[in-house]
């Protein structure tokens, strides 16, 4: 920290440091993909990965997480600095043509050079958790600070950005609007227990304030007005899920659709959804998920199911049948547990349609194959192998009286959904969309399981740390 | 609806229905950029958003949100279709040179064509509220279902998709990872009584937690393992600010940058990431701009107040000097009001620096000019002309020793925030960042001055609708 009693200094040099030009310090990524030539000088910034000092010369590997590359620094001579482990550090030195196998460039540092510096930036306690050794995800879980700077859990979060920007670039070229739809909303859409309610002073809202479980119901609203629109937002829910494959607080990825009269159009757009951005990760994936420590096998066959030929697609009653063959005993009307599921997308993903309309809420389509005696909505899961359910959608109720029916159907309250019931007298269009757990998608492309590990703090039932 | 109840149609229908391909209705947006040839057949769908009728000739004007432009239909002969303003529709017509000025094609429908059609897909009731002439923001406000389809409406939603989109490009290009903080903290960082707190049934996560004011302290644990991280995410307060400037929900765009010493790398940042986005909207200005009620001059003068020079720099000291020549009476610690952020903001964007410490978080680094009369510290506010504030920023305090005399000075609870304290003990880095009201940011490049109406569904005190 600079600081400076001299009263008298402060006018000239407040003047220069804020009217001179400059940039900031290069990250790693963006000195490696300038391609230094050998033989330049490099001044480079991280934190400390790894040691190993023998008699003659000393190695080093810096990381500043903005790249999953390291730079090995290669320490000339007998007169070796000492570095700790995790310590920030900048390192001068010569951009040199390396020795070792795999590695084809290094930072040489010689304490003899004039030119060849160091700074260590920030120390290290002794007890520095963070040791190259020592780091399972579930001791990582223990540091929220710091378990930011593990390679693995970095590489998610690297990832997590790429396939967003994917995910984007992908909703743009089909014609899509990103929106907004209220986090704070004064409707409990999915049925009650499951939604946090916001505490009032002095009753703020002047009506009681719940956070999302979804935002599809706004989002309707908006993509009836564009078309389309799809919005990556978080939702919360007060489950008391202690999973994997849960969490209070998540990202969802949700899109609505105009002038959609068939589910089938709706699985194809998902389909190509997932695939078009898992296509454009298999060419990025030494970039996203070297360095890891990844189970490389388990992301190839992810991957590669993924991409697979068309997916499988079955009616839930087609599924019933298929599951009663192997034995399950199952009669229409029950659920699907995990282990139903990965039956299923034993092979592959699938997409299991037609769920019936006990199971589903309100605004579900009925069925095209809809009867009085086992009534169905046109709603599609798509299951993914070894997994379980990524995304769930279908075709939204847009008539006014059906909808209505379907409302008192399930004793809700039509005087508080007003607003949404009004979209159906108002040039109604018919229209479907679909929700997908956005921590579930990228952990799943990742190879990793516990989506917990996806987010920086996660929060969970007695899990609110930071 | 479809709807049938012969049990037998079922397996067949439904079959050919889930695995043929198809794809989705294309919108105007596509269809408009795939250049149909003139004499090709169209058909369209949106809602009809104007009609005039004469005695051999009608007009319709299609929209359907995907893009401002408007689809004009001209309805051949005597024996014309009704539509009514509002109604979603279909029209399948001939893509024609138009005969009209300022529009270069049109869809011309002839009843006696066989290839020709449409359709009425939702109807609306007589008392249907968009009607062409009568839409002011303020009336537009009280209609939260409907409004989305108000075409300047509309085009704040599109134009803020797309400066998502670029800014999204400037972080990627920067060397930036895009991060997702938590919004449900155990901290409450920024002082009691702006924060909303979260009800919890049973205690669910052990302790008090509340819904976050800012993400900055988060994402300096991760940027300070990623070296630069920024997030766009909704952000909560309890204020009971019933202005045009501010709302209980928005979103925030932070970034937080590693390696940093000083404070004007941050400003020349912080310029370049706006004036960046903002010119590649001028090259788009056409399209997301046009259609709307906004004016044109106001757009004109406030990104050219943009792309301007290098923005002006001064100390909140040269402030007060530069005011109270104004007539101001200001003392050291005294706050500038929104007269005298606009003063300052006169002839163009102005960064504000040094504010004095008393004023500003406990997280904020000592200024290079801190002194013990008048101690300030190393942020900035960037102030816009007629506008106020748009971006706050600082320098971040990484020395452990005086992080925790400036919490003990503000009296804060050093056990709570001992995850944030961490970081400084632990490869500490010099580092500093920003936050943008993201809907402020959308609403000035709009050219319109109330940031509610950029928001579908607008949360303040005594509104949360729908």
């Amino acid at each position: 920290m600079i600081r400076t009693t001299h009263a008298g200094l402060r006018q000239s040099v407040l003047r220069r440091y804020l009217r001179s030009k400059s940039t900031l310090a290069p990250t790693i990524k963006e000195q490696i993909s300038a391609s230094p030539p050998i033989g330049s000088t490099l001044e480079v910034r991280g934190f400390v990965k790894s040691i190993r000092n023998s008699k003659n010369v000393g190695f080093l590997d810096i990381s500043d997480g903005s790249t999953s590359k390291i730079i090995n620094v290669v320490l000339v001579g007998r007169e070796q600095p000492r570095f700790q482990v995790g310590e920030s550090v900048c390192v001068r030195g010569e951009w040199s043509a390396s020795k070792g196998k795999g590695q084809d460039k290094e930072l040489k540092y010689n304490p003899e050079n004039p030119n060849h510096s160091y700074e260590i930036i920030g120390e290290v306690p002794e007890d520095y958790p963070l040791q190259k050794k020592a780091t399972s995800m579930s001791f990582l879980r223990t540091l929220p600070s710091l378990k930011h700077r593990a390679s693995t859990i970095a590489s998610f979060y690297r990832l997590r950005s790429f396939l967003e920007t994917q995910m984007m670039d992908f909703f743009n070229n089909h014609s899509f609007t990103k929106v907004t739809p209220p986090l704070i909303t004064s409707s409990d859409c999915e049925g009650a227990g499951e939604t946090f309610e916001i505490k009032q002073a002095d009753d703020f809202f002047e009506k009681r304030a719940y956070l999302t479980v979804s935002t599809q119901l706004h989002l309707e609203a908006i993509s009836l007005a564009l078309n389309r629109a799809w919005t990556l937002a978080p939702c919360f829910r007060a489950e008391e899920s202690k999973t994997s494959r849960h969490l209070s607080e998540f990202w969802m990825l949700e899109a609505e659709i105009s002038y959609l009269n068939k589910l089938e159009p709706l699985l194809s757009f998902t389909e190509e959804m997932i695939k078009s951005v898992t296509r454009s990760l298999v060419e990025r994936k030494k970039e996203y998920l070297e360095g890891t420590y990844l189970d490389q096998e388990v992301i190839e066959s992810r991957w590669s199911s993924i991409l697979g030929s068309d997916w499988r697609r079955l009616t839930y009653h087609e599924a019933l049948e298929e599951l009663n063959k192997q034995g399950a005993n199952l009669e229409f009307g029950d659920s699907l547990n995990l282990v139903h599921e990965r039956a299923l997308a034993e092979n592959g993903p699938v997409f299991v349609t037609d769920y019936p309309a006990s199971m589903k809420p309100f605004y579900m389509l009925k069925s095209l194959s809809y009867n009085e005696n086992e009534p169905t909505v046109a709603c599609f899961d798509l299951l993914l192998p070894q997994f379980g359910e990524l995304v769930g959608g279908s075709l939204r109720e847009h008539d006014y009286d059906t909808l209505i029916e379907s409302m008192r159907e399930k004793s809700m309250n039509l005087e508080d959904m007003e607003w949404y019931i009004t979209l159906r007298k108002c040039g109604t269009i018919p229209h479907g969309g679909f929700g997908m757990g956005w921590e579930r998608f990228v952990t799943y492309l990742s190879g990793h399981d516990n989506i917990r590990d996806l987010v920086p703090f996660p929060r969970a039932p007695g899990l609110c740390k930071a």
